[in-house]
């Protein structure tokens, strides 16, 4: 790979097992082109004129204002598939016309308030990992784009030991985040697959869940503070340990996308590090007998941290894929085939916290997975799933080098409509890819419900990439509102789900989203196009 | 008592040892004029003219349109002590013009078209236990104000026994909803002092909190889906267990306090009822103790569902009203004496659940409760407060009816601020009211902080009664916001806070709430004058 992908210096080639079983599946694979080199990829012209350029220059610090085409071609989008195949073609023709990196909330009200004037649509950059669109740099009808990049708003800038909260700068990125609290004996627990580049501003706007979420809880329920810069002024909401003071504020700014304003600061909640963790696998007999089993854990308890639990495809790749010799795979194949879970589905069990909180967890939950049939793996593939959870990114930029289109898409539904939310997807991915792997795993569980994420691997096709996969994510989403799904878990909105917002919050809901934007942004200069369909 | 009070049938004479301890401190208490019955209360003449009430009256079924004065003396404001004092004195002036009764969502939506149209203003009715002014029949401008009475709304939809979900219509008092839920061994678990009388839907739009809530957690985190009338139509957010879909707008509608619409229909979630319910006291040997103590529950757990701690002044009334015998009281006083918390605050704690929950968690918390200097009162004082667990309001007409303003408040703020928040609060009080009893406690924790409840218990001035509170009030809502806490825990905003709602949200977020309220309401009929101060 070139220095095009994010993690281009740690991509590594498909796994021979992986490549394996793929070419079994789908057929001979045909690598495209080598991806184009950022240095060459082709920048449209700006749009903006040399008067623009000067004011935008005059509201960042001197050297903050950039229009290169590298640093241009850099933020031309997130991570996506879409993304992804465009920018391996050397096709970022959109990217925004310049990039602002302002260095503090002065800064950034001055770069709105220039956009605003002048009529250019900005869109804030965080960690840049949206992978539905969030970043692409649209215009909304403006004569241009700014990326308002946030690597200047770095750090923590409080931490309250007594009431167990920090204060960090949104741009922060999670591994700074966790070593500043790591070294007060804190941490804020939340890894998403994203963790090593994404911001914890993006976070908040983007209402991220992670793959511990089952157990510190989603990021929405760990922002307890806030600071956004609107066009209009600062909202600046103060930590709150429970208020009923109106609508909670915090709750409307998360999930806002960037359309509302740029989050700058947030007070999160956290919590002494993990004095113990133990990641363990299980082998239950089925999907259904899983499902019954994660819905009992996660209504009557104890709750693990980590709950996933694979479908019999997914459960089939993994194995395919699992570290072990071949020898050692039909050991395993044996032994599962004796317990009765030949045909099984895999579950990874993470448990965080102080030693005996973790041993009481866990003896209730192995309990209940006994019950329901489940067969230990032990905790060496636990481990191994830990040590690799970050990977998929990297993964997926082998996989598309190799000429696989490869993506995932979550969404979420009560117990009840699980099951048939998780035919209907599957269903409607088969029908779109008839030759895709599809997998599937409950990523995190809630009393009232739980999440399904998908991954989907098939042949690309060469030339028609990005239509071959918006047909698919068009049938997913219309199929998610048929069964009674959200279209977004924790992925947010973007513009991949922007056309299917209405079916959630309905036409009230959206003239309520409408109306704050209209009134903190009045010239609708942020991240146009985005979250909310046009109307 | 008259039938005046909500509770009247049930309202006792003011117990004499707390007479007797309130004349210690206050003097002497003289009692007002005996209250006015509501056959005889003032009401003004209606505001609407015949061809508006003729409308109205098309707008609900046969008979569900009431103009007649004690109909709308009934719903001539809420439960806070002005309003009681007012009710008292039958000056009931300024009682809604009219009372509509609609019987489904459609003759919701009717009412609303007719107010908007004709130019009067609405008032959501539901319990009619708001302490704030929710309430108040405020005309906001508009030629008169309907109270729009959510009684026929009542009764369970639906029970999800799979996702441990159920719908309730938004007007269900909160024992019927038990009753229903009970029969099929669930519970909400919400149950705050207003239970007997406050709708589901109230506790939506107020952000109710109960007393098991730092168990069962606030009505907040139990809602998961809701339906709303707006004038310009319906919001119905279905059911989700965890979404990335947007800002979530249940929690825009929660703490809306019927500024946006009326929520009609609320789907929340609920639990197997306790096998076992323990409640114990505790006496702490300090305040400062107690707040560490409650703490260390809080943030490492584990947790109470119930868990309170009264301060000094507090502690002193509870033991002289206990209703043990002198004898045994002077026996505490000597055994508490010899345990070296003679001067101590009065902890409760309640535990709910399976008997191995229960029994775990509550070795856990007394391990803790011990270690702070904590000597167990047993389950006798436990038991005793949970039977009188809502016997507040009841008690409180009875001290109107002697002289006494008694009135309570609430505020919350993360533990670093608690003390100093505690400290302002009971100052602003004492400098209001010199010869006040004022007493705090601890009602609800959370890891990042606590709620604080003061009770005031002071002379009533005879009449000037709302003057002397409402002075008090207002350096307590001054007092709360510069020690950074929130103006409400869980009381809402009303008409006593609005003032106060700015120094919250920020300038911005005024702006964010009144473009919501704009845009569901153009004509602004929704309750006005509440929740957003006049802008």
């Amino acid at each position: 790979m070139t220095d095009w992908a994010l993690w281009a210096d740690q991509t590594p080639a498909v796994p021979r097992r992986l490549r394996t079983l793929l070419e079994g599946e789908l057929g001979p694979l045909s690598a495209p082109p080598p991806p184009v080199a950022v240095s060459e990829a082709v920048v449209r012209r700006s749009a903006l004129d040399g008067e623009t350029v000067g004011a935008l220059r005059r509201a960042v610090a001197p050297g903050e204002l950039h229009d290169d085409d590298e640093r241009r071609a850099r933020h031309a989008g997130g991570h996506a598939y879409a993304d992804l195949i465009r920018r391996r073609s050397g096709d970022t023709a959109e990217a925004p016309d310049a990039v602002a990196v302002p260095i503090d909330d002065a800064g950034v009200r001055r770069v709105l308030a220039t956009c605003a004037e002048v009529g250019v649509a900005v869109v804030p950059w965080g960690g840049g990992t949206s992978v539905v669109g969030g970043l692409s740099p649209l215009t909304g009808g403006h004569r241009g784009v700014v990326a308002l990049d946030l690597s200047h708003f770095t750090g923590l800038v409080d931490v309250d030991e007594t009431s167990l909260l920090a204060t960090f700068r949104a741009g922060t990125r999670t591994p700074d985040a966790e070593a500043a609290l790591g070294a007060r004996g804190l941490t804020i627990g939340h890894f998403p697959q994203s963790f090593e580049r994404a911001s914890l501003g993006g976070y908040v706007v983007t209402r991220s869940a992670g793959q511990a979420s089952t157990g510190y809880g989603r990021f929405d329920d760990l922002v307890v503070g806030l600071r956004m810069q609107t066009p209009i002024g600062e909202l600046d909401l103060a930590p709150v340990a429970g208020s009923a003071a109106g609508p909670d504020l915090r709750r409307l700014v998360m999930g806002s996308e960037g359309a509302f304003g740029v989050v700058t600061e947030v007070t999160v909640r956290v919590r002494p590090l993990p004095a113990e963790r133990r990641y363990e696998a299980w082998m239950l007999p089925s999907w259904a007998a899983g499902l019954d089993a994660f819905r009992a854990i996660a209504q009557h308890g104890p709750r693990p941290d980590i709950a996933r639990l694979s479908d019999l495809d997914e459960t089939r790749v993994s194995l395919a894929m699992s570290s072990a010799g071949a020898l050692t795979r039909r050991g395993l194949s044996s032994y599962l085939r004796a317990r009765g879970v030949a045909d099984g589905c895999l579950v990874i069990l993470g448990f965080e916290g102080a030693a005996d909180d973790v041993r009481a967890r866990r003896r209730g939950v192995r309990r209940l997975v006994r019950s329901a049939g489940g067969v230990s793996l032990g905790q060496r593939p636990g481990e191994a799933w830990r040590h690799g959870r970050y990977a998929g990114p990297r993964l997926r930029d082998a996989l598309l080098g190799a000429g696989v289109l490869a993506e995932t898409l979550e969404t979420a539904a009560t117990w009840t409509a699980l099951p048939g939310l998780y035919a209907a997807v599957g269903a409607a991915l088969r029908s779109a890819l008839p030759e895709a792997v599809v997998g599937c795993h409950v990523s995190h569980v809630y009393p009232t419900g739980a999440s399904l994420y998908f991954t989907v691997l098939a042949a690309a096709e060469p030339g028609s990439e990005m239509q071959q996969w918006s047909n698919a994510k068009r049938a997913v989403n219309d199929a998610i509102v048929r069964a009674g799904g959200t279209v977004t878990h924790h992925h947010a909105v973007g513009t991949a789900h922007r056309d299917h917002l209405a079916a959630e919050v309905g036409d009230v809901g959206l003239v309520m989203l409408r109306a704050v934007r209209a009134a903190v942004d009045p010239a609708g200069i942020l991240n146009p196009e985005k979250l909310l369909p046009p109307g």
